[in-house]
């Protein structure tokens, strides 16, 4: 997948377009994705302008493995699921909607269902809601990371 | 999900059982999953003896990314998927079924659905024959890393 500089992400990244964000920092950024798979779906994407996990540097891969951590251990701690999904797609074949590298960290709850990827447009104040639970939590373990 | 010394991937690590090796470091060892969603199915494992990403330190996880980084474009070269798909599973609501953190590589081709994990258990000679080809892609690589 080739890198297209008019990409959703690219446009957030440069503040063309809103998010509702848990986490910023110089390297990456971390959101809502708007169309959750579950509740509290966060997207952790890093500011290098790559298409694919080949072409992200090093140093912006383990900025994005830290920053996955944090979220993932912020979101147990606010929603409680009973596990986390990390994914990440390369290409159209794999799933991948928007040519920026970027992690899925997903709630995952027993006997529920993903929802389809890309279908249903979650409700902003809910959204705000859950961001809110998970901002909370990354505050309290600012100071241990 | 708690850390149990007995797991099969730590069994692995101690060499205690074998596996289809396709690169090892000091802090990784990548190998085929002998029970594969799809041809070309590696999986990548830290020697931190933790169960979930929470738990797993930045160094090892820079270090995992590194790898995977390099697993994902030796597979690419060898066996030209159309995409390919990195998940790292956590509990089992999320579907972990191997309490020791790890992370699938898997080759994703357009039309073709995943095969159900943990069902199958692929022939040894196929898994050889595949882990060559990545290997070799491997080595090609290992001056530019």
């Amino acid at each position: 997948m080739h890198y297209d500089n008019h990409n959703i992400f690219a446009k957030i990244l440069r503040g063309e377009l809103t998010c509702v964000k848990v986490l910023e920092s110089k390297k990456v950024l971390a959101f809502m994705d708007f169309m959750p798979e579950a509740d509290g779906h966060v997207l952790v994407v890093p500011k290098e302008a790559v298409a694919e996990i080949f072409d992200l540097s090093d140093i912006a891969g383990a900025i994005c493995f830290h920053t996955i951590r944090r979220v993932a251990i912020a979101v147990r701690a606010a929603l409680k699921p009973e596990g986390i999904l990390v994914t990440q797609l390369n290409g159209v074949a794999a799933g991948q909607t928007v040519p920026h590298v970027h992690f899925h960290v997903i709630p995952r709850r027993a006997d529920e269902k993903l929802k389809p990827y890309k279908r249903t447009i979650a409700k902003l104040g809910k959204l705000e809601s859950i961001a809110q639970l998970i901002r909370i939590q990354l505050e309290q373990s600012s100071e241990l990371i």
